[in-house]
């Protein structure tokens, strides 16, 4: 596929991803029409179906059509996406809390501590990420329960302390500490951003039962990406105004956060961003053209604008 | 067994399952000093190592032997119930946050956020729950995958907005709005606190592979002991002193929270907690005495003093 319909490819699949896991999300939230707390219901939608990206189920999806183009396969890599997609949500629901980074805007709407409460704010991911393990364990995730049961082992340990919240953890330290090292920065994006990244390509080939070198190379791809999505962003938090983001911009400078802007300049954070992403379309090469898609979503990690 | 002899038995094993789920998650918990980030580490060990009674633990294991003394069962019951453990600790975690409960004192120590801060509170709780899924689903809790996801479904579901959190989003609603009807005072109980109850005895049956109406029974029995359980804490919140405790008492009286003490005055909620332990010990009946211990429990639920 050439470069130009590769990207087009992309965007057209990053769309339909948005579209399908906003639907699928909106079928296994609980309703508040029928939930037990209602209340909490509504912030759980609040939280998981205001748009988004929803780049990390595209991950799960893509990674596996790398192993066969199937509609029963990519309904459950839709579906892992979707749980992947609520344990995103939950971790977005507390780094907002006053007590953590204090954000009043999320997409452009308000935050939930804001929309609601504090309470229902931390209730409301606590449920996020239990309704993450239950979507996996559903049958209708795949059928057989040694993979639903590999699935939610690979979430918990990259989500837990040796992933995204000790990530979270270390975050929260290097800001008070003012620590600026490029390998305490790069550590704690891979738990942080990267382990989310690395379970969704995994997880997209655990749905097809593909081999632990299949599995490697997802992985090697995931780690490239996540480092250069998270320069980006921080690239991003430095040029890109409030209306693009949906959130205040720069915040983490203000917030004495180390950023890769900080220790690299802005164009030195641009030349270590695109070299990963040719680390990342490199770590794909034996899938030959059926990983066009993956190599242009690399490539728009760095190209956004929001 | 006389009933002498049974709550003999019943006391020897819940001392044993404290010291061995301490053991055990002693062993489960991330270690400081190995630690991605040390100092969650240290604040999960806080909120799961701090002694406790260890009932829902317990209530695993003693399910499990209803259906045969056999030693590696008895192993994954213990697995199963340090899960159910990481994940009891991470609601009173949050819980005790400001903007919820907002205790400084838990079992006689400080609480995590008063003992670390607000922030690594909330994340600590975060990785307990990821933690009490990983245990669940990693293979030494049970050789058949499709226990393991069995085991983690009913959490999610036992743990999630139609279980405790939204038994917790609905007591705290209750709170504000000063209701004060049987009929939601016990549906939120039923929530918060019985539906990990329901896990706990569930699991055990699940792991000894027992039938559904083995199940339908053993979930008499925790809907029942998990009234019992609340009701006595009403009654030990009004009776007992902070040393008996361990935390402040008075306060579920003073949040205008109401509590089945205001509903029945204290004989009456005696009274109804001396009928829930029959209908808990009734449930049993088709095990004959080989539930003595469990329904020694039940007893036990309404006399404790702390």
């Amino acid at each position: 596929m050439a470069a130009d319909a590769a990207t087009a490819t992309f965007r057209q699949r990053l769309a339909e991803t948005a579209r399908d896991v906003q639907a699928l999300l909106d079928e296994l939230l609980p309703s508040p029409e029928t939930a037990q707390a209602p209340r909490l219901a509504r912030a759980m939608r609040h939280a998981a179906l205001n748009g988004g990206k929803r780049i990390r189920p595209f991950f799960v999806r893509e990674a596996a059509r790398l192993f066969g183009e199937d509609s029963a396969l990519d309904a459950r890599a839709l579906r892992a996406g979707a749980a992947l997609e609520c344990l995103h949500c939950y971790s977005l629901v507390h780094d907002d809390l006053p007590a953590m980074d204090d954000d009043n805007l999320r997409r452009g709407q308000p935050t939930v501590h804001v929309a609601f409460d504090e309470a229902t704010a931390i209730l409301a991911g606590d449920a996020l990420q239990a309704l993450a393990f239950g979507i996996l364990t559903d049958a209708a995730t795949h059928p057989r329960a040694g993979v639903r049961a590999q699935l939610v082992a690979m979430l918990a340990h990259a989500s837990g302390e040796a992933g995204m919240v000790g990530g979270q953890m270390r975050d929260l330290q290097a800001e008070q500490q003012r620590i600026d090292n490029e390998h305490e920065i790069v550590a704690i994006q891979r738990l942080k951003t990267g382990a989310l990244f690395d379970f969704a390509l995994r997880a997209g080939g655990v749905l097809a039962e593909a081999d632990e070198d299949d599995l490697a190379r997802l992985g090697a791809y995931a780690q490239a990406v996540g480092l250069a999505f998270q320069i980006a962003d921080d690239i991003l938090d430095v040029e890109a105004t409030a209306e693009e983001l949906g959130k205040t911009p720069g915040k983490d400078a203000a917030a004495g956060k180390a950023t890769f802007v900080d220790l690299l300049g802005l164009d030195g954070a641009r030349t270590k961003a695109a070299e990963l992403v040719e680390q990342a379309r490199d770590a794909l090469s034996s899938y030959g053209d059926r990983a066009d898609v993956l190599r242009a979503a690399a490539r728009f990690i760095i190209d956004r604008r929001g």
